[in-house]
């Protein structure tokens, strides 16, 4: 043994097959529904100029993975300034939206006019490793670019609801808010424009630490009296959270008459309106729910705002929401979007938990096992047939083994049939199938092994 | 503008939808061969502690990627010992093989007797860019660990020759040798156990600098001119290359009656022919081609050694071999191996260049117009159920544009298909569905707009 630790390193994790077959799984699931809606693919590199992501992610950027300068660049660096930023010239992605961005600044004139993006891939943060946090990650998003309309804020929310429904998850529901209706409430109450953020981030905390727990933190932020309780009661029309289809109709309307009266609340009003009416025939629909005290931590988001919850689980299985400022960073353009991001891992992790996968996890759906080296030519030829029928087939990796090792080793990996030609099945043309689960042998002819056992295991799974 | 560059970072590369899309029909083709094969995916974190890579890749060591230690470790390091080594702590992988060996020490002990993984993902190497080499690329792995049967690298060739007959190549040839064959050999001229690495260097040349120059070459090595004499005689025993099927069994009987003399060169042999008879009926067997000139570059091979090769290209698609004393090096352990690496990176440049790539690129199958506000809910609904029939539906991404924009938003996306609905179609209960080549529209009912739909297009591609 060498003293070389062998476990990942801190926050990384390695996949085993089955986890690897349940990843791909989800991806492939949503990279489906994604495609269904006409979304495109985009990768970026993994590594992007440290200069472009510096100055974007505010406290944060303490948490990106820096990449050495290499060669005469390190020691140009390490002889004349060995800091921080001078010895690094690269770094690992954060997000995928920066990527977009520059990505967008690059390429925009060859997207369409309205440009609808999915990039599934990992992202690195050097965040303190804990359950369910890693420092190696899948993010998972969905942005339109190029368009102001509410159309797309409903596709990327039914895209998402049609995701997680084949994912499994049912009783979820998609809570919706508008940074404008905020604005528009915090107009009201009189709030001054520099104490709206710190506002908004109390509010966010309001499935964490309650009402009263909002107001005191209000309160301790430096709000008047006055203020609170003007904004609390408008904050608080929304309708119970526990019995879909929500009235959210009704929600807006009590709102309305007040917040109309500032041009950000009407705006949102009118954008809230139109949207709620549009995802009425579509996945979203149902799991639509319009929550005044929803107010995500991020800065950058400009209108419609979600985040997927359930009672079932804390937390929240993906959120988004529009951003018009931000994808025109390198090029001082203004390019209205709309994006929504699946938390994925957290997906993967309880779907673990609530053991909701459901896929066929045997490495191969038969072994064709070797009598000898002398017959392991005729194995060989047996598997490609197998192979060609569709069959995933294994060959037994040795020529000298007995056949109650062999039917081992297939136990072992839950090879549901082995496939045998020896010397009786030779002289008879055929080939046996044996069921592991039975014990049981059928005879298949040698000359059309591939599709007969094809036929047989597809029975068989009836 | 910022001034702030917006290409990707130098060595990396951005990938637009239709790259993404071809990228991901070679790796799917690659999954679902290996997958019939038997193999089970294994994924390993991109970046492993810094002192798990160190020492194992000799001179390109100083290729290897290496992240900044980050908060106080970092400072410690600037303080005290600014130095390329200990400024780091990880570093991004760079092959599947390193990892390899750390996740069998680790789990080795839940793997099956025999393990056949595949890996297919990216490496990073600070290598100089240039066309064809990239500091971020996939590479495509399998490894079959824990059987020393010739079985086994029948199995790894055969695979990786379907994957490749599947993405389209059908002229290539599987270059074959032994690792043993050459010893021999080199035994028999009398070359000292010193020389040899240097002399394999020389003899992998000859589709370089051909048979003259691997000649001058083992010269001025130092080798003697009776060694060469002695050599190059029996190196020279292949077959044309220009014919398959190759008689292989004919060059080996050719070398085998000196070379048997020997304990290694005996080995080999056997090994060789036990490979050739076992690939007979695979699919392998078409393409072998014993090759008793191939050596290989790297060192760590230990019997037989694979190189994928064609007259229509300059270089190798896919090499491998067995390497019985890598993936021990974490345990000490001995770990009989055979490994094969498709060289993906190179096939999809090449499949590019050659325009082999047929596979639908368009974003949707059919794009729902959108007449005006009160008309979107029900376009949403529609786009709903298009992609519930199992279309690639998109929903125009605005409400308040003409037909004739919105046709050529569908013509610029190249979808073929536009669906409408406008008060006509309303009164009438249909969707029109226009064809966007030829301006036909064909009425479909509202109520299964889906499933009509999806039954004429797939009528209008046949």
């Amino acid at each position: 043994m060498t003293d070389e630790p062998t476990t990942p390193a801190s926050g990384m994790r390695d996949f085993l097959p089955e986890q690897v077959a349940r990843r791909n799984h989800v991806f492939d699931i949503i990279r489906d529904v994604y495609e269904g809606y006409g979304f495109e693919p985009l990768e970026t590199p993994s590594m992007e100029r440290l200069s472009t992501l510096l100055g974007k992610y505010g406290e944060d950027e303490k948490l990106i993975f820096r990449i050495m300068k290499r060669g005469q660049k390190l020691q140009r660096a390490l002889d004349e300034d060995p800091s921080e930023d001078e010895l690094a010239d690269l770094a690992l992605r954060y997000d995928l939206t920066v990527p977009l961005a520059r990505i967008f600044a690059e390429h925009g004139n060859d997207f369409p006019r309205v440009f609808k993006r999915y990039q599934i891939g990992p992202v690195w943060r050097a965040d303190r490793p804990q359950k369910g946090r890693y420092r190696e990650f899948y993010q998972c998003d969905v942005d339109i670019l190029g368009s102001e309309s509410t159309l797309v804020e409903a596709e990327v929310i039914s895209a998402a609801a049609d995701a997680l429904e084949r994912l499994g998850f049912d009783d979820f529901r998609i809570h919706t808010n508008h940074r404008k209706l905020l604005d528009g409430m915090m107009e009201i109450a009189g709030i001054e424009q520099e104490m709206r953020s710190d506002a908004l981030v109390a509010i966010d905390k309001l499935d964490k630490i309650g009402l009263k727990g909002v107001v005191d933190e209000l309160d301790e932020r430096g709000l008047s009296d006055d203020a609170v309780d003007t904004l609390m009661p408008m904050l608080d029309q929304g309708a119970e959270a526990d019995s879909p289809p929500f009235d959210n109709q009704r929600t807006l309307q009590a709102i309305a008459d007040q917040i109309e009266q500032t041009e950000s609340g009407a705006h949102a009003v009118s954008d809230l309106e139109s949207l709620f009416r549009v995802c009425e025939g579509s996945s979203a629909g149902r799991h639509l729910y319009f929550d005044p005290y929803l107010a995500r931590g991020l800065s950058y988001y400009t209108g419609a705002i979600f985040e997927i919850r359930s009672d079932d689980f804390p937390g929240s299985l993906a959120a988004g929401g529009r951003y018009d400022d931000l994808v025109g960073m390198f090029t001082n353009q203004d390019v209205p979007a709309c994006g929504f991001s699946l938390g994925v891992e957290r997906i993967i992790d309880l779907m673990e938990e609530r053991d909701m996968f459901d896929i066929d996890e045997t490495p191969a759906d038969v072994m064709v096992a070797v009598w000898d080296e002398d017959f392991a030519a005729d194995s060989m030829a047996i598997a490609r047939q197998m192979r060609e029928a569709g069959l995933r087939a294994d060959l037994y990796p040795d020529d000298d083994s007995g056949f109650g090792k062999q039917f081992g080793y297939a136990d072992e990996r839950d090879i549901p049939f082995v496939a045998i030609f020896a010397p009786d099945e030779k002289e008879a043309g055929c080939v046996a199938i044996r069921d592991m689960d039975s014990g049981e042998q059928t005879e298949v002819s040698r000359e059309h092994a591939g599709e007969e056992t094809a036929r047989l295991i597809l029975k068989a799974r009836d």
